[in-house]
């Protein structure tokens, strides 16, 4: 039997429906290519940071070569360098393409998966967000950055994230950062620390958690064994986050991916970090997560039409599946 | 340049990059396969109106067969004989999965694209989304018919169209109702009718245009090629259209998937009916449309980590092509 569950922080419906035939062999037709550490034909083996702008270069791990790069996207759509000019024209309304695209090369491995690293290695990812932001946040005309890491969606399977930073909120997070205000507006308490909580009661849609994290599938999965990863403890800036709870995010975040890794194989995915707003001062009602979307390669035309999700895997399946996997 | 545009109902910034590679050989690498008028593997062509359930059927052209046929989906992820059952679980919100799934077939002809069709049949395709309208809002625990036509994106080129009847309105379309609502407050007009009013004047994203309606790129397009069919006249509920409208809509519609047969070949696209919640009476502020969104096979990242649309052709370029091509 099909339900509609409401998402609590977006305000939107979604169905889960069991009826509708699940794409397993989507899901699990990933086999693993066997990947090399140095692939020729990658443009992020293939860099030397001798000869590329460097945006920030981590070599703690591996002193004479590196650990971590950032660099500018090599086809970026929108400039730091542009003046941000906004204007009417006639009922519309037009801003230059003020912004930053750029690219986190997380490894210089081709093949080094989150499910198959390490702790010290995904920690750093999660510093270079921070760091990043820490610098473009003296940028006053940024409004949001928007990290996101990319597994096999886009033909690019090395190990990399992505950055784009605007002078407007994208319009998903805008949506979820009104809901959250609302909530707080109406009941006075945070909506993710009242997701939190009941989760860890009911404990039917957790797949793990630390002394700082918890990882579940939400009430209202959009997707087939969706997760979020969430601060057990209200707060707003990821940037703002303690050394003690980097290293908590990034065991929870590797135990996680061991678990979709050994339910799912080495999936498309997308990892979403989540956060406020950067000029904004810490907030009540909005507290940062990272949302993992595994990628089933399907068109939904109820999706793109209407933003309407059928989902055919309950959470509470995919939770469960996900905490005997380990 | 890249510039950001805001979409004047969604309130969403778009970014118009036209530095971003044009998909143009993925658009235009449409081949077009030798389609034959009956394809025995095609489910929709081997349908016999006799031994399967029709909740509706035209047969004004071919009085010995069938013109039109809407019947329930074969595989319904809702159904209208659940009890619309409404409860909360701790914070969360559930209800049961009453609704309807239908499909309405176009045409017996396995290659009647509308690009190739008539305006009788086009018509008639409206006339049917009407019937099935003015039918099911009698069950007022329907609040919405989301009405989209699919062509390609889902393995399946029969001409036909999808309907999903909710109790409540799709966000994507709920987003759009309360911008327009926002846009009532403040200006004390439709934006819609604003939208048409100014594109009339400017005429450089315009299409083409009849009698009633126009047909232009939007000035926030999020996908290139994006056309929208507007009644001239304001009016919120398509279901309420004249049968003098419903001729001149036909008229625009088979004119726009001509023009961009023309420009595009048979490209996969959605064809959406934006219109008013079906327990409505007529609404001051919002305006039935209908959506044309060329699909273009590609992941992107942004769109589905935050709603972030980045499109690489102007519609300004687009709406300039559709119109030499006739």
């Amino acid at each position: 039997m099909s339900e509609y569950r409401k998402d609590p922080v977006l305000n939107q419906w979604v169905v889960i429906a069991p009826e509708r035939a699940v794409p397993y062999n989507l899901i699990k037709e990933n086999p693993e290519n066997e990947e090399k550490e140095f692939e020729p034909s990658c443009p992020f083996c293939a860099i030397n940071p001798e000869e590329t702008k460097v945006l920030l270069k981590y070599n703690i791990e591996d002193k004479n070569n590196w650990d971590l790069l950032v660099i500018p996207a090599p086809n970026p759509f929108l400039r730091v360098e542009t003046e941000l000019k906004k204007e009417a024209e006639g009922i519309y309304d037009l801003m230059s393409g003020t912004g930053a695209n750029e690219i986190i090369i997380e490894s210089p491995k081709h093949n080094e998966h989150i499910f198959k690293s390490n702790l010290n290695k995904i920690e750093q990812i999660f510093w270079a967000y921070r760091d990043r932001i820490l610098d473009l946040k003296k940028d006053i005309r940024l409004e949001y950055l928007l990290f996101y890491k990319e597994n096999k969606t886009n033909g690019i399977t090395h190990p990399h994230s992505k950055m784009i930073a605007t002078p407007f909120i994208p319009s998903m997070i805008e949506t979820e950062l009104l809901g959250a205000e609302d909530y707080f507006s109406y009941k006075d308490r945070c909506v993710f620390c009242d997701i939190v909580k009941q989760e860890l009661k009911d404990g039917i849609r957790v797949v793990s958690q630390n002394q700082e994290f918890v990882s579940i599938c939400p009430y209202a999965s959009r997707n087939p064994f969706e997760v979020w990863i969430i601060p057990k403890n209200h707060q707003s800036h990821f940037e703002m986050s303690s050394k003690n709870q980097f290293y908590h995010l990034a065991d929870i975040y590797l135990d996680t991916f061991k678990r979709l890794h050994k339910a799912l194989g080495n999936i498309p995915y997308l990892s979403v970090l989540h956060n406020s707003p950067i000029q904004e001062e810490s907030l009540e009602f909005y507290h940062w997560h990272i949302e993992i979307h595994p990628v089933i390669p399907l068109y939904q035309g109820e999706v793109f039409s209407a933003g309407l999700y059928v989902n055919p895997v309950a959470p509470e399946e995919a939770a469960k599946e996900l905490r005997e996997k380990i």
